[in-house]
Parts: structure tokens; sequence; C-alpha cells
């Protein structure tokens, strides 16, 4: 059985990646968390942004819980739970994986492609929840080329 | 000054990346290899498929070069060369972090994002390269339900 994807629901499971973002911070990290839940609400795997810690581009908070997670026979039923709109990076695996359903926490400060996954049959929940807009506005205030870095925007000619 | 992306540059760079393929195969593993290029024609990093060998379902040909490549401050003028058409999650990368050039192996066996790619701005180049299709022909025979999970193909009810 499938739990629904209820407001509340949504954010007990979002609880889990903000503990993530931040342990993330914590370490000298980017504060962005994500957690793989399963059809029945069990957590199956749950991470944070590596970049600083592991200095590996490659590990955003979606992939690091998808990684966690292990190799699943199948991602039906599943959602992917992040504090922050998923990069196109991020928004590409859970298109290619199957994952059925995304958990937003802010898409104030960076928006990427959960429109897309809408559109391509995924169900999408942006809670808009004050603590993960804080969080990053604060980060990105404090660590702008970090950021800039994570997202792979060039500083010198933005575009 | 960056390299221009002509057959012969994109042929000698994808030897790297079936250098790479081999290797996985070898391993045990995914025959799909990667590889980041610098403008000027330096290999940043290499990689291939981890899926099997480390049990990391979210180590791509090409996720795996863009680690190995390590961190960046811009991947303008970059090319990334894999020895198959990029899955969504592998598009996303390219896309997130501005890499400038794509050079595909082949897309028979598999078509991924790296249309989607040309559309944003990509300089992509198939070279539809018979040893890339010979690789990816004999290993989806001998190991399907290791490719679906790959790609996140349910095998029960294929969609």
């Amino acid at each position: 059985m499938t739990v629904p994807l209820d407001e509340t629901t949504a954010r007990s499971w979002l609880a889990v990646a903000v503990e993530e973002a931040r342990a993330g911070l914590a370490e000298g990290g980017i504060p962005i968390g994500g957690a793989l839940v399963g059809p029945d609400g069990t957590v199956l795997g749950r991470g944070h942004n590596r970049r600083v810690q592991d200095d590996d581009p490659s590990v955003h908070g979606e992939t690091d819980a998808f990684r966690n997670a292990g190799r699943q026979p199948t991602y039906r039923g599943t959602t992917m739970v992040t504090t922050l709109s998923p990069c196109w990076y991020c928004s590409g695996l859970v298109r290619q994986f199957g994952i059925s359903r995304l958990v937003v926490g802010e898409s104030r400060t960076f928006t990427g492609g959960h429109d897309w996954l809408r559109e391509h049959g995924v169900e999408v929940l942006v809670l808009d929840d004050p603590e993960c807009v804080q969080l990053m506005t604060d980060f990105i205030a404090a660590h702008p080329s970090l950021w800039n870095e994570d997202i792979g925007e060039d500083e010198e000619t933005d575009g």
C-alpha cells in the first residue's frame, strides 16, 4: 500500500531532510538535505550535500539519499524529499529512475526542474517551508561563491 | 583556447571512455564509460559505471568522470564524453553544470536526453561507434535485469 501524500505526511518526511541539511551545515557544508521514502513511508535512504566535506561535486542532497538507499529493484511509489527545489541533475535522477513523488521544502531561493517533473507525471508537493528558506538565505548570503559553484553558475559572466 | 570539436578529436576522446567501459566490464560491471575533457583537450576526469562494483546506483559513467574531475570553478568549454547516450540523470548533470559539449559513442541501444541538451544549447556529436554498440548489445543480451535496474525500468510492467 502506498501512503497518500498529504501535507502532514510530507512535512514529517521533510523533517528528516531538514535534519540532514543541518548536519551538513554543522560539517561546514552546503545545507541541503534529502530523503528517499518508500511507498509505505519507510525512509530508505537519507543524505546531504557533500561538495565541501568530501570535495565531491557529484553529491547533492538527493543523490546522497539515493545512494544511501542502495540498489532498489524499483522506485515505483517512492518519494524523493528535498529541502530545496531539485537542480536539473537531481531532477533528471527522479525522472530516470521513475521516482513517483517529489516533496520540495522550498523553491524561493532556487528553482530547478520540479515543474518539468510534474509535466512528466511526477506528483510534486512544494511546501514553502520557512525553515528551509532561512537555511538557504543565510547560507547564500554568507557563501555566494560556494553556492554558485554548487549550481554551476559562472561568476564572471552569469548566464 | 577551446579545441574545435571535429570527428577525429571526438573519436580520440571517445577512446578514453571506451577504455573505461572495458575496465568496468572486466570488473564485472556495466560497460559504460565517460570522460570529462577540458577546453584545451586535457582529460579532467574519467570513470565508469559502478553499480555492481560499489553496489552504488548513483555512479554512472558520466557521474563518475564528473566526480573524478574534482571541483571545478567552471565547466564552460568542457566536453562530456560518454560511450552511451546519457540517461536523464546524466543529461541533467550536463545541463545543470553548463558543460558545453557532449560526445556520445552511440544511441542505438539506449537514447537518453541528448536531443534535449542540444535544444538547450549544448553542442552534441553522436558518433554511432560500432565498438560501443557491440559492448552494450552483448551486455544487455547477457544481463537484461541488471540493465533494466540501471535505467530504472520496471520489469513486471514496463512503461
